[in-house]
């Protein structure tokens, strides 16, 4: 598969931008059709694309499967998002022509599209979040045209799917260049993606260095854009004292299950155990360390992943005060990942920065605090995360109300006796976190909210009913939820 | 007034810190009684402050006492709002144990304050975009501790102000620290406030060059945060032809007025005005011409912003191409500015970026465009703007949707048939707009939806309803407004 040129680029953005001009006032119901039509398409590839993805990511044909459920169930639930129509915030004040000493005007106020969008798809989720992952269906879905830069790990799955969703704007009436579709494995691509001003928002999900890089360019140019990057996390899982004294075989199991699921390769990946010394510590970490022994390696993405993994794992090794508690029996290839877990003392954890940071894949390090005091402390000084996780009984967790005040802080969802893993689809997810988690703290890259990234507010001040958009009508002929002189109804 | 020095601003941030982990969690009744009490205690300065922003500011005292109710509004109506409650955007999933493939899990999300917020005033309203200005007020409603830099040109009135402030604190049992005010006219100040790590949101009004500058600063930080930064408007005003012939002196008469409000210091003065060469466009330019002649010069807010005025405008003066088309008939004094009309043919300005820069003060410049094309092109090459407005009839509207479908991407408000001054304070009112208006369209500095600027999303998963939040409770103890299961309710 060919780079793109820079021309190529440069003609991708106008066209979008062309595109825009129409698009953003497609109704929903229209939206909907796409979007639904987006769902078929992808169906219609049947096995080919299910052998495609697999071939090129290594990844069993259950979870490929999985995953396409998940990438039309996304479809579907945007499409009921905007058909129903109410995501746009809509604000009517009608006028107040005798007021004193100024008369109110009339002012109402909807979200609208943002403009072009570039999309960088994740190597870990080549359906979910790659050509029609969360970023291309919810920018979509806000009315915005995308541009996909092909993941170059699995390009030919890229490129079935972009197959998949131009069909699908053919056959329900898009305008051109609604979706576009750009290899480029070279930096250039993506940076010229990027650069272009006619680029208005930046969805992207990969490294801290991939994402921070994209973040730093977008702010550097004339006119700034907003770069929604999901980049890292290590989701620290805190297991309370009473709780492992009874539960840790439990806790052990899921944790193990969760570290090692899907070769570790997840965003929300456990990457961090804190607890406080003692008995039933001792007991979680050997009950922990005997299902990692049991844990087969499995084949990574690709082999960079892989050769990552590798480097990342050693070179915590050779940090102060590691000590290995388990790796699995088999060692494994050097395409696969070992899955392995360490344990650290706190001291040694708040002095070594290098140890907070992602390593990518079946992972994990205990952090062994002497008292409740030093959690706490441990707690204080985690970097921004897309979960934390907390293990214990209600009564337990409620001693440690200032502990979760301070959690609720460093990450975007917290989880009650439940591991990280499993992102749910629905109004209520936030995937997101304070950074480095993701750039933009004030938004999330999953469920119905995704849809807001792409989309700002418009005030329309005194405008002939006839000229407003149907949204902000009197009468509401779209019946959505509205906040009408202050009162919400519909 | 001492500048503080950097212990000082690291000891603010830090009391800040301490405060946010307390205040975070209080009522929305308990933080509307603060912000009443605010109210309250700014209206209990009486005649002082109003003489003392007068002295400072050079604005009339019915200006003043206009900009106190403003303030006072604003206290109220964020009281109102964070007592009714429904701003957090909940949202509530509940559990499906039995679910196939897997289960779902209960979660539940809301808005919850970002942390402390540092936020620079404006010079041009001393109250309502200052000390206790809609920034401050909207970041304290949301629940974060806020730390005012004292704007340099009114530092009596901000004194005056943040005593109110902090009185109102006092007596309302709020946390110590929940709001502190600093003197810092030097840069080092503003820097040291926006890079601290505790820092974790920025307000600003003011130049581009400031805002600008603080918005590289916060995202070249190890952990970048966002700047709401309301810059640079030039607010054009499209007339169209048809409206011009029986209309010209009634929009003549309007602009005219806007033009010179407060000495044409108002972040929303219409310093751009479109239209299409023709006997309309000279008869309206006459008029407008002679309300300018009779527009007396106004003394502005300090001898910096008048300076400023005389060199942008002089600037334009040079600038090839430019015709007067009236000044006021009195010069006016060193510390006054002078109202000025200009013009120029769309070609000039097409060529000259430089005349697209705001000259803050009783400006405005006329561009004539040949046809209708050359009026279609200005309007695509517009920069982002807080306003744009479009004067015509009904129908003569309808008639160039695709030009008003070009300036809805331009700004933040349309406005028909009115001026871009006198910005509502309600739930529709957007006051923001693409760069360079504001450093992010995606929210607004004023109105009920202000206080999104100081929040975001954390999601709670199978949370105990002991340990949830008021707002996420089973039964909805509170009656705010909630999207449980997919469906609006309360």
């Amino acid at each position: 598969m060919k780079d793109a040129t820079l021309t190529e680029v440069g003609s991708a953005l106008k066209a979008a931008h062309v595109a825009f001009l129409s698009f953003k006032n497609f109704s929903g119901k229209k939206k909907a059709e796409f979007l639904r039509a987006i769902a078929d398409e992808i169906e219609a590839l049947g096995p080919e694309l299910v052998q495609t993805a697999m071939r090129e990511t290594n990844l069993p044909e259950a979870r490929i499967i999985n995953e396409r459920g998940r990438t039309t169930g996304h479809c579907r639930m945007f499409a009921d998002l905007v058909e129903a129509g109410s995501w746009v915030d809509a604000r009517v004040d009608t006028a107040l022509p005798n007021r004193m000493p100024a008369p109110k005007p009339d002012i109402r106020k909807m979200l609208v599209p943002i403009g072009p969008v570039v999309v960088f798809g994740a190597a870990n989720f080549p359906l979910a979040y790659s050509t029609a992952g969360g970023d291309t269906i919810s920018a979509l879905a806000a009315g915005c045209p995308v541009i996909v830069k092909a993941h170059p790990a699995h390009p030919g799955t890229s490129l079935l799917v972009a197959t998949a969703v131009t069909k699908a704007a053919g056959r329900t009436g898009m305008p051109n260049a609604v979706f576009q579709h750009l290899f480029g494995a070279s930096f250039e691509v993506g940076q010229a993606l990027v650069k272009h001003p006619l680029t208005k928002a930046v969805g992207f999900t990969g490294s801290l260095a991939g994402g921070k890089a994209l973040f730093d360019l977008a702010n550097q140019r004339p006119e700034p854009i907003p770069v929604f990057a999901e980049m890292s996390s290590i989701n620290p899982v805190v297991l309370l004292p009473q709780s492992l004294q009874t539960g840790f075989a439990k806790t052990a199991s899921m944790l193990a299950s969760s570290i090692t699921l899907g070769v570790g390769q997840f965003c929300t990946n456990p990457g961090l155990i804190l607890a406080v010394e003692g008995e039933g510590l001792n007991s979680f970490v050997a009950a922990l360390a005997a299902e990692i022994k049991k844990a087969a390696p499995g084949t990574m993405l690709h082999q960079g992943i892989a050769d990552n993994y590798a480097t990342r794992s050693q070179r915590t090794l050779t940090q102060q005060g590691i000590t290995v508690e388990a790796q699995s029996n088999e060692a494994g290839d050097a395409a696969q990942g070992r899955p392995m877990i360490v344990s650290v003392s706190a001291k040694e954890f708040l002095k070594n920065p290098l140890l907070a940071e992602e390593v990518f894949g079946p992972f994990s390090l205990v952090v062994k605090c002497a008292d409740r005091n030093e959690l706490h402390t441990v707690v204080n000084l985690l970097h921004g995360q897309l979960t934390c996780s907390v293990m214990g009984s209600e009564e337990e967790i409620a001693e440690y109300e200032s502990m979760i005040n301070v959690l609720v802080e460093k990450a975007g969802r917290l989880i009650i006796n439940g591991v990280p893993t499993g992102v749910e689809v629905c109004p209520s997810m936030n995937h997101g976190g304070p950074f480095p988690a993701t750039t933009d703290s004030r938004f999330t890259a999953v469920g119905t909210d995704a849809i807001k990234r792409f989309a700002r507010p418009v005030a329309f001040q005194n405008f002939p009913n006839a000229l407003l958009p149907d949204e902000l009508k009197d009468g509401n002929p779209l019946g959505i939820w509205r906040v009408v002189n202050g009162e919400f109804g519909k």
